[in-house]
């Protein structure tokens, strides 16, 4: 693992020659809630004004690709909507590739992500609040499910209930339904103490064990954007730099994909704890070990030609 | 395993006297929905009049032990409260034994499951319809949580929901906070063609998820009813037999618990089933095949004296 900022001007300028490809994730790379991490804005610049291909990864299927470009512009990123890699963007392609397209998709998630499948092309159903609203046994003896559905996607839903899963788990018992997990974050960052906001990662597991099946999942770690960049973009996965603050999602989905990996300490993984994987001689630590490590972004900044 | 209808007298004889507490699941073995299996009742009756003591024993958490006597007297079973180990009772107990019994139990459930920790002198709170019924933002800003919180407990509730999940995350994030789910059923059996009915365990897995913590899980195959039975009841384990349907949970019970088990073919699985994990070399599927197997459990009626 090597220090971006303490390398010679040679060993810089072959490291900036050695991809042609960014793939960054943004809370904690590039901002932190709404205030910029200082310098970001500027090194992503200059990385395109290189000629360099830029994609922005989220796990969050909350919008469409378009619809995270607000933040982007209001922090001063020059983003289009084709370089924000979303979830909602993700499945919609996985499901497009895999899925009867003629067929329906029932949709545990957000009006973004409806939107982004419908985009796509898909029909989509299910999104909202759908409560029991009468007794279960009544429920039930009147519950029946829509014919042609070709697919279930579960994305973020704070509308889950227990009818959304039963719809799910009912339309999965067709074997050929395809099953698609936006991601398997089990929390968000706590923003109250004490406070937890259940993440994707809930519904997905509590659908998973109802339906008794496991979803294919789009989010990182999981490596499925390789495909996605290397069949829409013609990347090449060598010449790849993936930038992230935390090694079990980010540095972990660049090596999945064969990518080089960069670390920023501006978020969640520490330095210390990166020093005590190194020394570990269990593989599931020492593959989470990036390639290269520097304090901030924004900091390589006076380092870029 | 040895066919009980297949024995000599004496063999048969030397059975009966082998034990002296029946725990048996109901479900498959008793009844099926709501008919009685031919002869259950009589030979339950004779294993009464005999002296054995009985237990009932079933994953089922929305009602309490007096709540289930309704079933039992309609289908002529002479059943007391006492003898029915329901996951509320086990639940309560557990609770009642571990937590801070000052403190109040956040209930994912019914109403009875309520009302048996009630019974068990357990302050209750969280049962019943929670929807979100505001903007999510609104939802956290607004968000608060209980103090005096000493378990969750986690059961069957057709109107879990986003809030219950975020509520009984942020009451497990202190991690003295006891973590109770009644049982792991994936599903209920299929009522209706294509229709799924997801089980307690989608819910308790959900729950898991996004606290970050495993739950004590109180019901079948899990061998909780053990230590109660013995410590409540007194019981002998290697003087106690296991009677059930279902070889991966009944039977699956019956050896953690060091009970002799049996079979009967009445409900899910079958004979062919049981020869096949005998031939195999699996641990997980040789430690499924019960001491003993019965066509249906009223059968034996004719072979006790």
């Amino acid at each position: 693992m090597k220090d971006l900022l303490g390398m010679s001007r040679e060993e810089f300028n072959n490291f900036m020659n050695s991809f042609d490809t960014v793939v960054t994730d943004c809370d904690g790379v590039l901002w932190m809630g709404m205030d910029e991490i200082p310098g970001a804005v500027k090194v992503m610049t200059k990385f395109k004004e290189m000629g360099k291909k830029i994609f922005y990864v989220t796990n969050n299927s909350t919008k469409t690709r378009v619809g995270f470009l607000d933040k982007f512009k209001k922090l001063g990123f020059n983003t289009n909507a084709s370089e924000v890699i979303c979830t909602s963007y993700l499945a919609a392609q996985y499901i497009s590739d895999h899925a009867d397209t003629n067929k329906k998709v029932y949709v545990i998630g957000s009006e973004g992500l409806a939107a982004e499948l419908q985009t796509a092309g898909l029909k989509c159903f299910g999104i909202g609040p759908d409560p029991l609203g009468m007794d279960i046994g009544e429920f039930t003896s009147k519950f029946s499910i829509e014919q042609d559905v070709g697919a279930v996607v579960v994305g973020f839903d704070e509308h889950f209930s227990y009818p959304k899963m039963m719809k799910a788990a009912s339309y999965l018992y067709n074997k050929s339904t395809v099953f698609v997990g936006t991601n398997t974050d089990e929390q968000f960052p706590l923003k109250k103490a004490g406070v937890v906001m259940p993440g994707t990662g809930a519904l997905v597991r509590a659908v998973e064990t109802c339906a008794n099946r496991k979803a294919f999942v789009v989010g990182k770690p999981e490596a499925y954007l390789r495909e996605v960049l290397m069949k829409e973009e013609n990347i090449t996965p060598s010449r790849t730099l993936m930038i992230g603050d935390r090694c079990n999602t980010d540095i972990l989905l660049g090596k999945r994909c064969g990518f080089q990996t960069l670390m920023v300490l501006s978020g969640v993984t520490s330095l210390e704890e990166v020093h005590e994987w190194q020394q570990s001689k269990d593989p599931a630590l020492t593959q989470l070990v990036p390639d290269f490590y520097s304090e901030t972004l924004g900091l390589l900044h006076s380092k870029i030609q």
